[in-house]
């Protein structure tokens, strides 16, 4: 017995230990995600404040028999549409909005329609309606367009068209029953907006303007680093805290995601703070794929960067110049194109420094058109290589410089201060 | 007047043709759709049937004061849970029978403690505890893990214990409301889990089976028309039509997204048809990696395939019988392996086909090693490059394999047939 008992309470007390050293775990990864961005700590408060204003609202309401059960739809919609960025509560907002308007019209008329017929046929009209409609609306939850921007207000739309349908109510009761819910969806609605967008919101545009300046930043620390990297590399291999930073870059292989739903969220965003214009959403788009195109290219690099090839010192020292050039200067040019965006400025001198970057190219290709090596092609191909992928990086820097400008001129940037502009150029 | 009338009944003409050319319009996308994937035409049937039934279960249920309003809860499970695969509803299903019992139970316990306290502090309880909850959860939404599989769930915990712990009944009222919604979830939830494994299932986890297979296949499709394309293309130029089916591997740069979700349903369903065995999900997001990094390297092949340099013909004649071998041997290789997958037998030819493509890779590297070459660098250093990366895609291939050979050993992939072996070794 006295060993059963010490067995329990050894085994009790490693539950213990395990539950006490999940509890610090999870705390140390909630402490992590808040200091990354406190903004997720504001926006669960944000949630919490509004469904509480909300919920008391009905709670006292239902003592006086307001609202009754529909009221629950208004703490439901605060819940359901009550998202991080005010783009998306937006867009699902409205989307539930339109969708339960047309949805309980298209309700009504069903009902209303089938109560013309006699008891035993209305009831298959409403179920064919509900089959039909439902099946319908589902196919057109496939369409990429529709599902982009209107997915939620599709299945809302199936919702309350089959709860009115299908409510065996009388036509009056129908009616008073899709107003009231229409009015406590808007309530809910309102209040979630308002909270939303008054106590720090976030906007996704921003959200997206500052992602795309800083996957163009994450190009340029690559560039910086690499030409050191790469020659020091090879010549000492010890390196190794140097690498390990220049692997930024891979989160903008799969930058795709991310982009495509900001950019859907900043479509329902108003104009506010620096984006005053109508601003042209979808060149981030297209600055974004060039940053892709040239991390891919970037990638290519960086799977030379680790290998063990050994290229001659004569060959490594000739071309190491005109490649740390090249990379340098692409890499400023990147991260003047980022500071650009951030600062919503017309960037100038990274052009100089785009036209640096080609002059360096040019050189590297005429120093290779005069010189005849002597030694074995092998031992060369990799660092030759490196440097023909670098001025594909050259021409990719120039596609994402043209895009920047393009944008600049679009979204009305700033002219740069000349007096900086000086200081800069001198 | 009768200009009047003529220019409306222009104006009429105008709007009515421009309806049916949009309606036309949506009929061929529709159409493409449906062919693109019929299973999207079944799925929506499959809803629309499952919302019929449980609607019409409703409202016979309704005359005879069964369920009552409660019993839309049970329409709503269906609309909002019934997803694509078997394996998303199964996980939205799960997430919203376990978030409601968790979430009732909790709002039982919160309006049971505030109903011992006076008529004034019981209000400030339930207030203090729907804001703290609701706050801790909406946060618990942003761990990723949480966010990957339990979103849903998080919630629907959020919304149904802020609806029972405000509903302000009494309290055997409650525990009586708690479970008519849990019990007309579950008939809405089995209904929809049935009819969506009943009737022509989708199988995440044969989608994600399928898409790895196809995505390794796209691979090889471009490395098997390369060779020809790119020897040809720079003697020629004019094989457009060929270069542009070479482009099918760029879905597989983008594939993280589709992947990702693929295997996030695929956790939630059953073992089935000839995923008999606890299938190693995670081996497929390690294949699908392997496959991207393939694929940027492609990528860079592909910006020398369209460039203007001119390689001199010696030097391409050289490198061309390697080149081409290198990269229809990986084709090979992959095709193979795709198959392989495809089938679920462990392919061995893939292995020869390896075995083939090193042997080419060393053989132009021993070439380079005696080649001392008496033109320009310049001019040869696309070609070397593009050699370059067709050997690093080599090694790429290599892993996949291995990769691929895990998954078979993993989930017990059939042998090969050793009648079809010797046909194919002979």
């Amino acid at each position: 017995m006295a060993t059963d008992n010490q067995e329990n309470s050894i085994g009790l007390k490693q539950v213990w230990s395990w539950l006490i050293s999940f509890v610090i775990c999870t705390a140390k990864d909630a402490k992590k995600l808040g200091e990354e961005d406190p903004r997720r700590v504001i926006h669960s408060f944000k949630v919490g404040l509004a469904i509480t204003l909300v919920s008391l609202f009905y709670y006292f309401d239902f003592s006086y028999q307001g609202f009754g059960v529909n009221a629950m739809w208004a703490v439901m919609t605060v819940v359901v549409v009550f998202e991080f960025s005010v783009g998306a509560t937006l867009g699902k907002g409205v989307n539930r909005a339109i969708a339960t308007l047309l949805g309980g019209g298209l309700g009504v008329a069903a009902h209303r329609l089938a109560s013309f017929a006699g008891e035993k046929i209305e009831c298959v009209i409403l179920g064919m309606s509900v089959f039909f409609i439902a099946s319908a609306v589902t196919f057109c939850r496939f369409f990429p367009k529709m599902k982009a921007r209107f997915d939620y207000g599709l299945l809302i739309f199936i919702l309350t068209f089959c709860l009115i349908t299908v409510s065996g109510y009388r036509d009056d009761e129908v009616i008073d029953m899709a107003q009231r819910r229409l009015s406590t969806i808007l309530i809910g609605g309102c209040a979630t907006v308002f909270i939303c967008m008054l106590i720090c919101p976030v906007w996704a545009g921003e959200d997206l303007h500052k992602y795309t300046a800083s996957s163009i930043e994450k190009l340029s620390i690559f560039l910086e680093g690499f030409g050191r990297a790469y020659f020091q590399v090879s010549n000492e291999k010890n390196q190794e805290n140097n690498v390990a930073s220049l692997d930024q870059y891979k989160t903008v292989l799969n930058s795709k995601g991310i982009e495509d739903s900001l950019v859907n969220f900043a479509k329902w965003e108003p104009r506010h703070g620096k984006f005053r214009y109508r601003q042209p959403w979808d060149q981030y788009l297209k600055i974004g794929s060039l940053s892709r195109e040239c991390a891919y290219k970037i990638d290519a690099i960086n799977s030379y960067l680790n290998s063990d090839a050994q290229t001659p010192v004569e060959i490594q020292k000739k071309i190491q110049e005109p490649c740390t050039k090249m990379s340098t200067e692409c890499s400023y040019a990147l991260r003047e194109l980022a500071m650009g965006i951030k600062t919503m400025t017309c960037s100038l001198s990274a052009d100089i420094h785009i036209v640096n970057a080609k002059a360096s190219a040019k050189k590297l290709k005429s120093m290779l058109k005069n010189g005849r090596p002597e030694i074995d092609l092998l031992e060369i191909i990799p660092t030759f290589t490196v440097a023909s992928l670098l001025i594909e990086v050259v021409s990719c820097t120039v596609k994402i410089a043209d895009c920047v400008h393009e944008l600049g001129s679009k979204s009305k940037f700033k002219s740069p201060d000349p007096v900086k502009m000086k200081k800069q150029t001198s």
